[in-house]
């Protein structure tokens, strides 16, 4: 199947959900605390060496139905390891987290004090110890200090306040430069709720896992499974969809606290457009915000013999340092490009393959398409780029958001231990 | 098993080969040209912009018994494609190469012209046309302008000499600050050969197969099929563990010229280690040219319950960007390194990783050892670095070459087209 066969690539690049691309959804404002009910904070504890906020809280209000989807990698933060055990039966009210320490391969120890803090949450709330979940975030090996933790924990309680989903969010930073918020109402003929989340994430963001720490709210009534099985989707068509440097973290948690408020809730399927489309912003939010980033990438592959080749065709371009340089660089270099597509564990026909920088098609079936370069450069110039792959075999497609490449990165992660 | 009942790590990092690695072995001068009767040359033909030497060739002066181990990407260039047919029999004469242009993706006029100088260059040697291979490194994707090639051809043809090893490898650079050659005479009771190589690469090596091209020649005598499983033992073991960028090229391609001409050739175990020696040597000139590298890592895994899962968890550390900007900065970051370790398609418990740099462990039994920081950071200060991970499981082991991730990369490829 030829390139010119088919609808002509690189014109639009569709992202999963997004708070502006998804039908019978209405932003709003609010983070976490759109929720009724919800409250959130963020304090400083003394965790960054800044001084900066650094502990948050997000308080449901009472036990609500709780789901995560944590790292898949073998090397798991403490949080991580407490949070599984005490989202077992599917309930939650609270959600501790902290920056400046990832509370990773910090022994018993580090286990020890992630429940104690969790304890001291619930202490606080009136609710058991396993009703509060927790996520740290920050560097890898390095204890959290035990007493301004804890001594920050009555502090943050008490700073609860239904208009503190932006204070949660800012205190979580690690390398973000931006606070990072999203929330909608999404509703349908049978009724409608609320979706609201926060998330925190900048580098170290992987295939295999967003890595990432976030949390999402909903008025929505849920039972457990159903909130493991949204979230799961959701994340899986979001936050897995991104890359800033491939690397997977220690410490990734998207926790969801479903309280069951909402008088007439809709439909599941419009729960699910709500909570990916929350999801998606979010998600985006951390792509552009990427260590270093100075141009967003929407890549779009199509034309695969399944979905699943297509996303590994499109992880094999997000992850080419040298295709992310040279969006870093404004260069329309389509030969890194085809090289990383040529790469990937899919099937490609090269003499198939069609590649577009914005709408300017740069090869078509394999070859050097007449281009003009300074439209292509042009494409290339803003800080949104589109990149399109047709590799002209099947129906197979898959979208990806990345980012390039810069100096910067390399500023951010060799001169601060990060 | 806990890292205290095993040797120390971190010590020695063993590194395949090499040409004072290796016993019954005596480095030369000379590179290819080592063995008596091959002929090289290298000339400007007016295929690089700056007019420096672009086009080389490998005479063996006879038709030789010929191997070939080429890129394993889907797109693979003309002279990837024409060179595979010319070695169908398992003999050469002649190889010819270039600089300035891969191409690759330059249709059916592409691998037309590949043939075309294939020819040219038998008609001048006096042999058959599928006696000569081909071998282009280059920017993707633009042709070869076909006038000053087929013009070049007469000259370097010329040009050949007994001393020209030289000219040829420095003729294939492109981002290459260095001209790599070894050479070795390797003996055992048996007798004796001369084992001679050449190479470019700096960019684009990936795991896979490193991403490069080099020239072999020796003089043992040797069947086909034979040249063809030595030459594959020697890339696995050499190029096949290196790493600059995770990139995996389109053109990669190691060839080997054997003449038969020794008198008393050495056993096969023996030509096996000379030839694996310079191999070993040309890749870690490679990737101490890494492009930007300031610092060539040593990775040695070991503990795994296989080699190939030592070897998945080497590739995942020597391909993580955190931690290859964090040796770019000197900084003993341990986290990023057991982070990658445990994203790593492998076996892991995290509560057996140790890591040193150096032999400085930082990570013991993953906890932080207690170690002087100043200590892990002289041993991140040279231009050569040893990182070690023993998974604590098996005996499973692997070594990979890498190197750091620095400013100096990103300029390579953000302000040049390469």
């Amino acid at each position: 199947m030829s390139a010119g066969t088919r609808a002509p690539i690189g014109a639009t690049t569709p992202w999963h959900g997004g708070l502006t691309g998804t039908a019978g959804l209405w932003p709003l404002p609010g983070g976490v605390c759109a929720v009724e009910g919800v409250r959130a904070a963020g304090v400083p504890a003394g965790l960054k060496p800044s001084g900066a906020p650094d502990l948050a809280l997000v308080d449901a209000g009472a036990v609500a139905t709780a789901a995560g989807v944590q790292t898949r990698n073998a090397v798991r933060a403490a949080p991580v390891r407490l949070t599984e055990r005490h989202l077992a039966d599917g309930r939650a009210r609270a959600i501790l987290l902290n920056a400046g320490s990832a509370n990773v391969c910090t022994g018993p120890e580090g286990l020890a004090l992630a429940a104690q803090s969790a304890a001291e949450v619930a202490g606080h709330l009136g609710c058991a110890a396993g009703d509060v979940l927790v996520a740290s975030t920050g560097v890898i090996g390095e204890p959290i200090p035990a007493v301004p933790l804890l001594a920050g924990i009555p502090r943050v309680v008490t700073a609860l306040s239904p208009a503190g989903g932006s204070d949660a969010a800012d205190a979580i930073r690690t390398t973000d430069t931006t606070v990072k918020e999203a929330a909608a109402r999404v509703g349908d003929g049978q009724g409608s709720c609320v979706v609201g989340g926060l998330a925190k994430g900048s580098g170290m963001i992987a295939p295999g896992m967003a890595t990432m720490l976030a949390v999402l709210t909903t008025d929505a009534v849920l039972e457990p499974a159903d909130a493991g099985d949204l979230l799961a989707e959701a994340v899986e068509a979001t936050f897995n969809r991104i890359s800033v440097d491939g690397c997977m973290s220690t410490n990734d948690a998207v926790l969801l606290l479903a309280t069951g408020t909402a008088a007439a809730p809709p439909s599941r399927a419009a729960l699910a457009d709500g909570l990916t489309a929350v999801c998606g912003a979010l998600a985006e939010d951390i792509v552009r915000d990427g260590e270093g980033a100075h141009r967003l990438v929407r890549l779009a592959v199509r034309g695969a013999l399944s979905d699943g080749e297509a996303l590994a065709v499109a992880r094999a371009v997000a992850d080419s340092a040298l295709v992310r340089t040279a969006v870093a660089g404004g260069d329309p270099n389509w030969g890194r490009v085809i090289g990383a597509v040529g790469a990937a564990p899919a099937v490609v026909d090269p003499e198939q393959v069609t590649i577009a920088f914005g709408d300017v098609v740069v090869c078509a079936d394999g070859v050097a398409a007449a281009f003009d370069r300074a439209e292509a450069a042009a494409a290339l110039a803003g800080p949104d780029v589109s990149l399109a792959v047709d590799l002209g075999l099947g129906e197979g497609a898959a979208t990806l958001l990345t980012c390039d490449l810069t100096h910067d990165y390399v500023t951010i992660n060799a001169e601060y231990t990060t």
